[in-house]
């Protein structure tokens, strides 16, 4: 018998908006390495993945699915490696570079059946997270199938240097699009407009309300807005519902302006819907769970583009797994530029 | 030289809430009847459409297209007979009952290749402003292919006695549909169940807020809302978003709520975006005149049910050219039961 050491960072207290280190529990425990059973591996967490979506979860009223329970391990996309592997039949061995969900613990016992295998030569692990990982499911097939881009049309895009703007972004030029790149600080502007190659950028921050954000989108974009991805909501996407052009696509992505107490009393904003109804448009929301059997799909025609470097991202990588819950609120501050993640340094 | 009088009503001042008289002025002015060309026929005006989208059109904003100009005839589609006409290659003759656009005057002089000719032994003539005309083409495409009905599923319709919504809870229960109506008064409620066959209705009026109305939509419909018609936007709009299913399908054919002001300043109201992401639904804005070159295929349809008696209607048929602007205020205050028109006392 072998007793591995463990932390977890428990979920312990539901946020009414921000969330911060006070509603997470940092908890000892360990692991028994010689019970893992037939078809488990024991994991090493390396990187652990920090997600808007956690913050939805921890709504009080249900949402794409039941709160997420309190008392548990914060779950999470991770990526690790294979310390011990107890399934002989699976092309998982003791060594591999894996992806598995098993949330904000150092390390995990879970089904071989449950993890995606990585190959670190091929294109860096934390690919997996962002780049090629859940981000990229649902900015590419978000805005592929549900705002199905044409060459000439123009792509607004809120949270545009977030882990999933950086993508849409990109693959919107590559659709021959114009692209308007809304973010929240000019070094973001810049990276977007030099790196990315967007057309035009706007630092939201600057603005005090949706008419003078609205006059600047419209000074950017005269011919209007075909299609808009929305990672934010709020009074960017209210400015750009009265700039949207005839059968315009919406694709409601992520609302994170609301998340921090917005989903269980909701803001108040104007309403809108009157220009759906003039220019015919649509407004679709996408979740990436519904992409999870297309990952293959997704994977065979980013991963190329991510090693030949013409898809190129950012990644905010902070040191140390008890920094998980300051990770997590700083999503909410806009402090990441591309996917954040926090990494393992034991 | 035959001098015909006549009278319009003439558009002359923008509503900034309520369209009353004192947006309209009344002209008396004459027809030759001897310089009608080759091409036009001389109608008499015998029913007068009164819209929702009269008011839309007022609006200082923009909307599908420029406002309506002021100091010009109010737009509208009329049943009218033809006293005139001068054009011997056409199917329209003298004494026709036809359908046209000219809007709110007695006589008017227009092409015949923008009439529809109406066989008044088959179907009454009104018919064709309401239950076989613009309302029904809306009602009919809007939920068919925007809404995608499924046997069992449930459609959610406000403005459920109105013109558009008489029509598309009778379609939505002729697919198998649930169907919940919405309207202003125990009236039209017992209009809706009694005679129109909705399954469950609901009285707008007696709820102070969305909030109340939610929890009694949900009482009548605990398995959720698959489709929702919205012909009337705010605070019931508000109340369904929170109660949308799975893939729920949204059709924005009217705000009614938001013309009179809302428009132009908007209205306040909870943000709602991230439950479409939560349900991954969509909200599309529909057009009636999107489906103007698919009237036949309407018509083939709707014409057997209607002349069977499978398919019912309501005529709120208000008498006299010169209440035409205080019919249209009407529509403002649910006053109308089904569609809303003015008949010709001369």
């Amino acid at each position: 018998m072998a007793l591995l050491k463990n932390h977890q960072w428990i979920y312990t207290k539901r946020p009414q908006s921000i969330v911060t280190n006070e509603h997470y529990t940092l908890k000892e425990s360990t692991i028994d390495t010689s019970t893992i059973k037939e078809g488990e591996a024991l994991l090493q967490s390396k990187y652990w993945s920090v997600d808007p979506y956690m913050r939805i979860q921890q709504s009080q009223h249900n949402t794409w699915e039941a709160p997420h329970p309190l008392y548990t391990v914060q779950g999470g996309a991770v990526v690790g490696q294979v310390l011990v592997c107890n399934d002989p039949k699976s092309n998982i061995k003791t060594g591999d570079w894996v992806l598995s969900y098993t949330g904000w613990q150092e390390y995990a016992v879970t089904k071989t059946s449950e993890l995606r295998k990585l190959n670190p030569n091929e294109v860096p692990v934390t690919t997996a997270l962002g780049i090629l990982g859940m981000p990229a499911r649902i900015a590419y097939f978000g805005l592929i199938e549900a705002g199905i881009p044409k060459e000439g049309e123009t792509v607004a895009v809120s949270g545009a240097s977030g882990a999933v703007g950086q993508i849409v972004v990109q693959i919107a030029k590559i659709k021959g699009c114009k692209v308007i790149g809304i973010a929240g600080s000019d070094e973001k502007l810049a990276y977007l407009k030099n790196v990315l190659g967007v057309d035009q950028v706007i630092n939201y921050k600057k603005y005090p309300s949706h008419q003078k954000i609205k006059e600047s989108i419209k000074e950017a974009c005269p011919e209007g807005i075909d299609i808009y991805y929305d990672n934010v909501g709020g009074f960017i996407t209210d400015a750009i519902f009265e700039l949207i052009n005839h059968k315009a696509r919406i694709i409601v992505c992520g609302q994170i302006s609301q998340y921090s107490g917005g989903l269980d009393t909701p803001e108040m904003g104007p309403r809108f819907l009157h220009h759906i109804l003039y220019k015919r448009a649509t407004i679709q929301g996408v979740l990436a769970r519904d992409y999870n059997d297309r990952m293959d799909e997704m994977l065979s025609e980013m991963t190329p583009w991510t090693k030949n470097g013409s898809l190129k991202y950012q990644e905010t990588i902070i040191d140390g797994f008890e920094n998980l819950p300051i990770a997590l609120n700083m999503l909410f501050h806009g402090k990441n530029k591309g996917k954040l993640m926090v990494k393992s340094t034991i």
